[in-house]
């Protein structure tokens, strides 16, 4: 009997959606199928906290339309946006890979360091760090400098910079393990972790792992009190 | 030089705005003007986590929407949904209710609790609690379980159900302060105070004074880093 | 009806209190009478655990001697001295103008830094953000290494070590908010938010601005547990 | 290619781990093998710090043991006995079963509460609970009053007494999700979840699902700081 | 050679100065003399923050006055009033009996409650615990509801009262250890310890045995930052 | 009637032993007998987590093999090892040379650093540090990259580099005091003070004078619950 995962991405951008869906596959068990879908509506890219309501809400446009259909679903932005939304809507288990990735980093170090793309999206990182709980084991959270799209142009200028923030997180700020902070950061743990020496997490794997866990355990999400579903409320 | 301020019911029932913006209009200085604005999309009465991501899209269009025309806006919903993103969309102060409500209740005693409405809504309240940073100074939230539109249909019994949760705040967590959790919880502080012996503040008038007095103080929202105006974002 | 806010100075430097009921007098709304105090006995400049008792101790006499005569006072020292014993003294809102800064800047930005003059003065100010409950939205404290006395010899001087010290505060530690964290700092609020380009709080004006929006509530200090009235206790 | 995990019960009872390993190969996926070690010196059960400290020497003897024959280890006692030592002694991921229960409940609701045995258990719980940094996300730990033995001897009984503790810690302290605090608490997760309608992580299972997911992902023990390989130390 | 303890009572009660310094000698060793003062101004017993600025100001005289003839000095009143104001006017290591009674606790239990005289000091003691940075480890603090004029009136009741909220710290809030949060509560050890079974941390022998250990180990306050003497201040 | 100390080296180096306990003798009283143990079983000194749970074996042997032999127990070794087992295998004090030193230093600055030899030696004293509760106290744990060894081959070049990094513990993270975080560094107390010009926590001292303290306070460990004596357990 096969897995069914949802693999959520909240932007419009289909190509991300087919690159997040092959790196998830990777590490899928042989019996797990991945699902992509794409937002229909949104931004491109997700920098900044209006582009995660945004993000809030294709992710809960998704679970919604695809309710009854997987057995765990991974929102696959890296601040978690609509997670508590998405759990209040499904009895499935529903993973961030923020929150997944911190859960992987606190199993292999004492403290982690996220890495990012643009200064902006500092702040909001350190929310979903302090918003999931993971403060004490936060060392730092850092931007290259890099959008996504720059990175998507210039993959090896956007690892030497990810290289030169995670050896000032390392060196600077105690971390002993990286996480990149970003769903479209594919591809890369390899190679920073030959020229590193710590691990690094990416997300999406690191999500789909955590999902696949749940579904094993025979988890559902609880239903009790802040995730129950939503009152049968009159839309507009 | 009058002050204009937007008071952004995220919900669409346009009778709340009404009686929020009375509310307002009761507390603001003489030349301060309020302007009432009602979701055109979005759910009847925000109960939860989804429903407070339809709040965030409510709250972040009617910003946009009104860009240039107000000197300060209120999100008018107590879990302060899509504050973020709002200032990130304005360069005039943002302030949401359940954060002047703290900013009130830490000026008048050591500790508050907030009083909700159905028990589903203390967890959103305690992330909102925790988000702000007010983690230290909050005894408790409790819910009376009566929902917005039962409280609206017996406004007495209402009032009885929030002295009760009240009562116990006060005796049992310690608070010294209450605070009512919900944007249509107006009209009830004096009777409360009478009934209780502590302060009750009212989300929508200590809203609309912390707003005011932001922008007195000439003080406009950063621009600096994680309210930095969005990226010129392709949007579908 | 007018509002009447004391504006308490708790060192015995007189022309200070002329400067700050000048500050607070622009923010005030028009109805609004600002009546300074300035401490009989005490320090001309509060630096220091040693000094703050002595502000506590004006403050308090202060809040004692004109009880009944205003509707809302504001301790205007940015240690806060003696906040918790005036509040105990008054049924009317009692600010302090560090606490007031702190609740405009987290409206602002996500994080803040406090400005201050000597090095001695950055633990009573860590304490002070604790103290309210604000250390996960404080960034850092930094001091100039000026006196207030030199500061108000050298206005200029003052000007450009602030700016230098915020100048790290903001690329160092991440702020997005400046705080100018002493009372005396007067009339610098738009020089530096020109040269610094993040938004800076005056902490006088932002206690009045949080004092009258308090009366204007109609809010009262608790006076249930920590602030109620003092025991009829045998003075000597 | 199959993965191989050890499960290393720190106790001398060697019927547990017989159960312990039963209940891992219900969640491990087909190509995971799953080799339990018993210990050779220490107690039958562990309970209290002092239990803990043999433990912690059964689980760094196993680690060294085994060295070089697994992927991944688990750790199977609630309190996560030399979890840290561990992990120094080996580069294959290393997953203690209470941090793996926090990390799965946190999935699945807002806050947990765990459900132990003895009374004298719950400190060194709240231990471990602070030691991972999940102290914001626990409501409470909370003792059935029977010893692992007399579960064991009574299993109707000890089903009672643990859903009348979960029902409190639901009612009383908010939980949404329960963990049981025992690696001995095997298959009474689905009769729990009946009576009690929230999600009852059991510990073994989250930890296999959490050392199986890091094995996939590919990711290793951090060797940077905390934990290094052990120096060269002459023993004795 | 001898040691000399300064023991300041900050009321100006003289009998229980004396009290005091019997309880103080107690526990002294044979070369440890102990010199008490009694505040010259303030009040009879301080009960509550405007009490405790009194306390501060008679603390920090006490230091003053008798500034190089002791070798550390101890604060008799629980809230600490002043101790930071006296560390920074000496060289001497100034302990409170808050703070040693937290310390003595925490090398005996894992969690420690305070038990002390009216429900309004319970705020101003929670502000001691989290001033010192006590409070993961605190479990409660209540009130019996009796004053120091009553419970040294019938010591029998007031020992009656204690019990029975120590026995609800120890049952209701988990309390291993119970510190009693008045300086006038001596000679209740041993008694309270037989009726409840757990240790009894009695405030001024506590802090007699920190300020006597610290003399030994020959440290003196810093004066690198917060604590550096005084600015040379213009006094009035 | 004198007092035993038992002070448990949990290493096998005897001349490390001879050394705390002629440091230990320093500053006991006249009548305070110090008792020294070396470890029978374990490693030359105590490198990081694998090495502490040989530590703590060492402690808690060393507790039980001399039960009812002494008034109190220091554990000296900078970790802590054994800790929480050792006060549960005793009814007399047992004490932690961490635990004294932040319990030393918090009476003496705001915030202390503690100094160390490995960097792989700073993740577990930040543990120590937040097991304790201390985190809010701490400025920051340095290293001065030479072991124990090579600190004891070259006396003055370890005091030099001590000197560099408590340099920059003060000017960089804001100390006011030092504490060195580890048994054997003895003797450097005065010269360190002398440089730097802080007051400098030596740990051996620090825990005689807390566990004298407790004994003449009459105070033992809590047995109600986290601590209670070991179950009747079956060793094998």
């Amino acid at each position: 009997m096969s897995t069914r995962i949802l693999l959520v991405n909240v932007n419009t951008t289909a190509s991300m959606t087919v690159e997040m869906v092959d790196a998830a596959r990777r590490v899928a068990s042989p019996d797990c199928e991945i699902v992509g879908t794409t937002a229909q509506h949104g931004v491109a890219s997700i920098d900044g906290y209006h582009d995660e309501v945004l993000g809030a809400m294709a992710a809960s446009s998704a679970i919604q339309e695809n309710a009854g259909s997987f057995d765990a679903a991974v929102i696959a932005c890296f601040g978690d946006p609509g997670l508590e939304a998405s759990r209040e809507l499904s009895d499935a288990p529903v993973v961030g890979i923020a929150e997944a990735s911190f859960v992987a980093a606190i199993a292999l170090g004492r403290r982690f360091s996220v890495l990012t793309t643009l200064d902006r999206g500092v702040p909001p990182i350190e929310d979903v760090v302090r918003r999931h709980g993971f403060r004490e084991r936060c060392a730092s959270v850092r931007a290259s400098g890099l959008s996504v799209l720059e990175a998507d142009a210039s993959p090896e200028a956007a690892a030497d910079e990810l290289e030169r923030i995670g050896r000032r997180a390392i060196v600077d700020d105690g971390a002993e393990v990286l996480c990149l902070g970003c769903g479209g950061m594919v591809g890369l743990r390899e190679r920073l972790e030959g020229r590193l020496g710590v691990p690094v997490v990416e997300p999406v794997p690191a999500a789909i792992a955590l999902a696949e866990g749940l579904v094993r355990c025979g988890l559902r999400t609880s239903k009790s009190r802040g995730y129950k579903q939503p009152e049968p409320n009159e839309y507009r």
